[in-house]
């Protein structure tokens, strides 16, 4: 895409940064942009400033918020003793359309990957512990089945077992190498049901 | 996507509306936007609005520009006599990549489709017309060879013919229903080779 632009140029190399976004999908997304009346692009422009304004993660469980804590974390129906262990917002999300679990989660922002120099201190891990000096019965971790969510789930209940908390660990009805967000609800499910104290 | 904020469901939904994303899509972009530093974010919209802001049609052959005239319209060493006509820039910008067209363009910005009430009025056609009054050799029509491709190729050639202007058409290498910016260079050339009088 060449009219001679910068403006263009630069619309496009911002939207090829996106993820899953490649070059004809952002001269696409660009010419369609530029084809909108002006309202419509404010509107998409604030959105994004918007949501980056006054999303935060939950004080208590890392979950994406605009307010104090999540609505997972406020709401007193769930079960509070109950700590689902996610590497991200998504896979909490792909839970949470199962709409069977009741507990509340703890997302990590990542997985420990000693290839990619990401340690437990580069995620929510001590965060984590702390939590569980309160009210817990059970923390089920729920990390992908990849080699990086295997050693996260291993390298969490190394940490926990000692306080005696029961640890968990969701049935590997989830394929290996596979990425929790991408699964179905029932596999999902089922993999909650068989899991296995570690 | 449910984390009870107004301001990801907007996010989310305003993706949405952009061509090619789905729901999926959407939600992977919303949180990536979200985890971006905030300066990042702003260069995102801003690039966005200020592509709107800044860039329109080309007064000569509706190309995109952010000058008065587009880059290929005020390059003198390109041959201003022969006007290839295609329904969108995408279309231009995919002759463009072959490298080898020396003439001009003109964006139509549509395709006459009484399916969906797009008559010629409601593409750059008496605009056409009205630059054929200058000194033009040949028109080659360079239309999608859908449907509405050929319907709006017939009208063109009809509405020039009595002009005594040479109008030609890009030859049927280009397959019957494809579209043009997803056919490869050396087919868009042949077409433009094998382009027949009509």
């Amino acid at each position: 895409m060449d009219i001679g632009s910068g403006y263009l140029d630069n619309l496009i190399s911002e939207l090829e940064r996106l993820p899953g976004i490649g070059s004809k999908s952002a001269q696409r997304m660009a010419l369609h942009i530029i084809g909108l009346p002006m309202e419509r692009v404010v509107k998409l422009a604030d959105s994004m400033l918007n949501a980056k304004e006054n999303i935060h993660y939950c004080h208590e469980c890392f979950n994406l918020t605009d307010g104090e804590v999540c609505t997972i974390c406020k709401n007193m129906e769930r079960d509070h003793k109950t700590i689902m262990v996610v590497e991200n917002v998504r896979d909490l999300s792909a839970y949470e359309k199962t709409g069977k679990y009741k507990g509340v989660y703890h997302v990590l922002h990542g997985a420990i990957s000693p290839m990619l120099g990401i340690g437990p201190n580069d995620i929510k891990l001590k965060e984590l512990i702390e939590r569980l000096k309160g009210d817990v019965d059970e923390v089920i971790i729920a990390t992908n089945s990849s080699l990086e969510g295997e050693t996260t789930a291993m390298y969490i209940s190394k940490l926990i077992k000692p306080t005696g908390i029961k640890v968990t660990r969701i049935a590997s009805g989830v394929p290996v190498g596979g990425d929790l967000e991408y699964i179905d609800e029932v596999t999902l499910l089922r993999a909650l049901d068989g899991r296995i104290e570690l």
